[in-house]
């Protein structure tokens, strides 16, 4: 099967580009499957078997070559594969399987496509209950208003659309924080319509994700947007969790001086032990040269704090959202003046000092605004855990193994996700002989560890 | 309260050495507690108060200085404390208090006061019931033999003596991992007769008993018994859980190439991350210089492995039991002539080729055999852990909040014991705001972290 | 004074553009005047005495950012400075100062400026003897027509012109390798016609343009041209120099497993006591990842090398010509083809195997062809020595200290251009005391090495 | 030939353990040999044709199982070799061949054998001319003191002694700083008598006794005296020449926090390139655990730097003198106490504070004191110096080579050295093809350097 949309139901065709549409090619995405091991090692594995045959499964993900990939990888396990753009709109087309219904997987990535099923199904109910349908000037979020106006559009064509959906489905697999933290909540309040595995705190994934992901792309972002040396430097990172561990990482190895600032003791003295200091923001704040946020919090560089930055000093966010650094304050502040040196790299002036510091990619992720993002080999340990995911959902679909709860990957599935990394890498493990399997209590293929191993 | 059980009931004075028969002195005492940081927080924190007013702690601990801090910071925090050898009539004679019975709390390390505890209930019990006393003749193994004679012996004196100790204890906080793979046990049966909090498992005493501990000690058992240049070798670690990677790190930053040996996938990639190859024991036994085994596993260097080596080749366990190397293999091939070049440090030359490796230690914990195993701050780790347990469960002894269950040490207090470590460090953590903590569900004093949450 | 050209003699505005036509502007010097803290030190430190006060100064120099922050500083010192785009004519033209006559002193690039006077003065004074003119068609070196015909050119308006440059010249700076070369040689051959300064083999130059430049744009070049992931790869360096010594540091604390090529004993011996493996390229080319050479020699990696390597792996040349990877061979060898990813980023397919391999920046050096070469804190320390080996020519002048030869910077000017780089991080240095300074006989304000100390 | 004096000329018998004597066996040494690769590879290179066929040489060493390597090598290449213990009157008896006279070559370590030739040389022509004898009372110098007694006594029996010695003696090669500076004075004032090599800067030398030595050395004497964790902990490291470098190296991979301080700020800058933090002793004194000294300076920290530590802060010393640390003004501080916790580590308190610090070895060299000093990996650097130092003196002997001057070991050399260590370490070296070695105009067999390269 190809990428393109052409080959599936009409009226969708306008929103998926096909390969040959996207703005990288084929030589780029065979460049790319070598850098994704693991979901080349799946096609090997399970390519002949074709466990997905007859499946068809949407994808909600944005399109970037290695989602290419991870297509491609799926519909050479038998699957009929859609995915789509990363708007609302298409979200919707992208469940639209035509008259056959909808998918019968989901491969979700911020949880949108499950979202839009659980709203459609809750709009459904309450329609046919009281003939009330959803109204977009109900809510101020913006997204959410495209969400209800897309189900009450839906509701005049078919009023059992989403419901047809959900008894289709079984299951969904969501890679992000974000939409796994939705899905516990569904889960604890108990409407979520189906089951769903949580990719996201798979070790593979999140170790990939944010730590080793973080240290490639930190340094990087900071080069293609500065070009600054970062030895010599004094660089404070704020946070020391698996990103900021990363960061932390890259940023000593090239050289800088590192403070970390921390509110979780543990973690601080695990940077202690790294030979990192521990101080608060105010601490430093006047004497450091770059500033980087990893917290997945808010309000973490406010503008009081780049107030009293050196001049030039570099302000950039890598953990969630483009809050931990005070974005409105700085844009708000009288008399400050925005100076764009080139795209996502912008000088701010603040009008005492005439001093001004470098933000990159407007407080948002630098090494999405700056670089190109993670390298294909750490999406290639998520979108591993995709698959395998998908096909743990589809092989146990007859069997109640799973419920409408969520479920992280089972250990020996997260240890085959990185068992199908190795041979790119040139390893050799080690197997355990049965006496020594016996001794510990470990079965000879896995899992090796309890699920609360730290790593 | 001294450490001299000349101060407590007579009996048992011949037991516990005090300060000044111990072999260290009140100034290796007073240098230890500077790097016993989270003991010390605690006197000044909790001492004020005395929580352990009236309790009585009896600590199943080998005597060590570290261990002579712990036990003061348990008297200072008003306890009064029983500490005891390493001999099992030891561990009878600190679980006895005298006519007032036994001790309110236990501080065990490897399990044994539990362990004498539990058998002696189920022997009083049987002998209530049928009269029957424990044989020692039932067994082989030498230890329980030996539990079982005490046992037998106590019966004869007071038959509810264990009971009674049952009926007061509070319960037990426990640091090892056979320990605590006990306690579980127990606890799966049914069997378990009071609460136990499982420290072993508390992320400041795993990572600095395992990773930071080792990291600091393995250089120091092979400079002390090898004097062998480290940078320029080539070094093969067996395993890479916690112990391993400081292995591997300390190997590595002292300028050895570095092998690693893994069954686990997982841990594998973490390896090849930082740039570490992956091998099998066979693909390397002829090239390395250095073996160093971690695993916790047995039969992994055998002697067969060993006859292969280069001339001088040093092995070496820092994992678990004397049985990761196959010592009984080496001491029994034909014509292999062991030659001891100081204590813990021999030469075991084969006959065929006429040249020989160096086994540390006999096979055993090298970082105790010839070093002085983990440095006090690793120690202050472990015991703090012990001492917050020991506070959690006598604070709640009479609110049921724990039951005859294995609690790990909840999460905010695993934190509490990394934060009384933070100040003798120079560290300044960081503050939640109010708004911070809504924005992420976090309680501004923690705990930061989900249970799971890998570090 | 500004940069233009405009704002001096007529006849050269075409030549140089002025900053406001340069392809950066004011905003990005100011943002490299930060990252080059020397100069400005020197502004500060030089600017109120006005040193060269009535100095004419032509700079044979690329233009880029930091040349603009290099031109200003030696105009903000009290000079008129002059310089030039890469050509010949140009080179011509900047030396040319109107009536006057040349320049006072040259700050070269490369000896091209140098290079022509030498040859002016040559043809002149054989044009005297012999009323020979130069014929360009005498040499095959494309180059070296040029230089011939502007001189023959040269000499029909002033057959003394050269020569007049000559009497005035107080002495040059020279800072490459090829220049310093061409100085030494003049030198031994007694053809040396003024002072020159080899600014090339000070420390503050060598170990910054080498190892801290070369550790810091080789995994920039690789994450721009391939955004390969580092970590996990095997990565072999050719030659550990001071280049290859950056650019093996910068792989391996970014994950990789390096390898390294030599053929100096003492340099693969400092390799092997960092723990990196020394093995010959036949051993490792068909298993690794990434090759770089950083040797300066020729017929590194041969075309053989290539067809043997593994699919996609990566080939690139930091070290001096693009003859160090043999291109000639790769683009000449039989069916082969050449695929352009994007510019600079090439992947070559055997037809033997259908494999290909990426070669960055053609085999040129890739920091300048994937990258943007050295930061702003590298050239810093590049031009503040060619600043300080101007005002020394320059004070100088009227002594006779500087004869006709070429002289590396005197130490304790060397430690001077490190000196003004301390500020801008935050360094401060201890001072030597009088009876201290004594008791090593070591200045107190230096030099504080001999000559051939190693650092 | 052994290493007993017993086998040489009667009346020295007394002066030189032999090896059974000595406090390390036969074992000990084939144990060292193995870490010796650079004299093993000698005695395998050179042993077959005996180029020391013949020759005397007298060797200044003190004995240790390295230096008995050293001896045993130059007797396995043909040598008759002598060796001594530290006093003077061994020296005296070193040189002493009985009737024959003195020896050929002298391996001197300290230049104590050099000074006395020279000494007594000069006592001999002033005898000769005056009839003066040396008087020990005309110096305070205790060790001149003994010289001048020796060369007084020596006077007696034969008054040419030394100048006989003179002739026959081919040149003499030094390791130490010492040493080699003291044939530098007599270089310059015109008085060396014979030609001396100074092994002391070659790079494979001067490397390993100063960076990789001391980066093994430093955290294993730290270990050994103290058994203090390291990581976590904020240490200061006077000086970042080589020795500086590798403790600022290892102290950094323990996991502390290094901070400098440095009077040259080429070696500053060289460490901000590090990440390592430059600042002044007065800066940090009040916070920092660990204080190396590695200056080669007197006054480096003083006893009013002492007073301000915190409490139990460790000082030592691992560069030159024990006048670093300021020995003198702690021991007569007033109201200090000294508390000796075992040898070689005391702790000092102040009256004041009641506080102490505590200081290792006395000041003098801990790595020494407190640990064994280097490996003999890095022992095996020195003398296979010393060895081709002899092989190249002892070669020419004939040729007049080499004046009455003080040279380098040639950079060829230098390389041999290393070349024989690099087949223990399982490294391949590249060879230059011929038109490699054309193209940079180096010898393909080498010296592949440069005199002045930096390394």
């Amino acid at each position: 099967m190809a990428l393109s949309v052409e080959k599936t139901a009409s009226g969708r065709e306008y929103k998926v580009k096909d390969l040959s549409q996207a703005d990288f090619g084929r030589l780029e995405l065979e460049l790319a499957e070598v850098e994704m091991p693991g979901l080349m090692a799946c096609r090997a594995e399970f390519g002949p078997s074709q466990p997905f045959k007859g499946a068809r499964i949407s994808g909600s993900l944005h399109m970037t070559i290695q989602t290419a990939v991870l297509i491609e990888t799926l519909t050479a396990l038998g699957a009929e594969g859609e995915t789509l753009e990363e708007y609302w709109w298409c979200t919707e087309r992208c469940l639209d399987w035509g008259a056959g219904g909808g998918p019968d997987l989901i491969v979700d990535d911020g949880g949108d496509a499950t979202l839009l099923i659980h709203e459609g199904v809750k709009a459904e109910e309450e329609f046919e209950r009281s003939g009330k349908v959803p109204d977009p000037a109900s809510t101020d979020n913006p997204e959410f208003k495209i969400v209800l106006t897309i189900i009450r559009d839906g509701l005049k064509t078919d009023a059992r659309k989403y419901r047809k959906m959900k008894e289709r489905l079984v299951g969904v697999s969501e890679e992000t924080t974000t939409g796994v933290k939705r899905l516990y909540q569904m889960q604890e309040s108990g409407t979520l319509l189906f089951p769903a595995i949580n990719v996201n705190d798979s070790v593979t994934k999140s170790k990939f994700d944010n730590l080793y992901g973080c240290r490639h792309s930190l340094p990087d972002g900071l080069m293609r947007a500065t070009d600054v040396m970062i030895a010599g430097k004094v660089a404070v990172v704020c946070g020391y969790g698996d990103v900021g561990k990363g960061c932390a990482a890259a940023l000593k190895q090239a050289g800088a001086r590192v403070i970390v600032t921390e509110i979780d003791p543990i973690c601080a003295l695990q940077a202690l032990m790294e030979g990192i200091q521990i101080l608060t923001l105010e601490d430093v704040v006047s004497d450091a040269d770059i500033f980087v946020t990893t917290t997945g919090n808010k309000d973490i560089i406010m503008v009081d704090h780049m107030r009293k930055m050196k001049n030039n000093a570099i302000v950039c966010n890598i953990g969630h959202f483009d809050n931990e650094i005070d974005m409105n304050g700085l844009e708000t502040y009288p008399g400050v003046k925005r100076i764009t040196i080139k795209p996502q790299t912008d000088r701010w002036v603040f009008p005492e000092t005439n001093t001004g510091i470098i933000v990159l990619a407007e407080g948002r992720l630098m090494n999405l605004g700056c670089a190109t993002g993670h390298p294909s080999f750490v999406m290639s340990c998520s979108f591993t855990n995709q698959v395998i995911a998908q096909l743990e959902l589809w092989k146990e679909k007859a069997t109640g193994k799973y419920e409408k709860k969520v479920y992280v990957l089972p250990k020996h599935l997260d240890e085959k996700v990185a068992a199908l990394h190795l041979g790119k890498l040139g390893a050799r493990l080690t197997k355990l002989t049965k006496a020594q399997s016996e001794y510990i209590s470990i079965p000879v293929e896995g899992p090796y560890k309890p699920a609360a191993y730290r790593y």
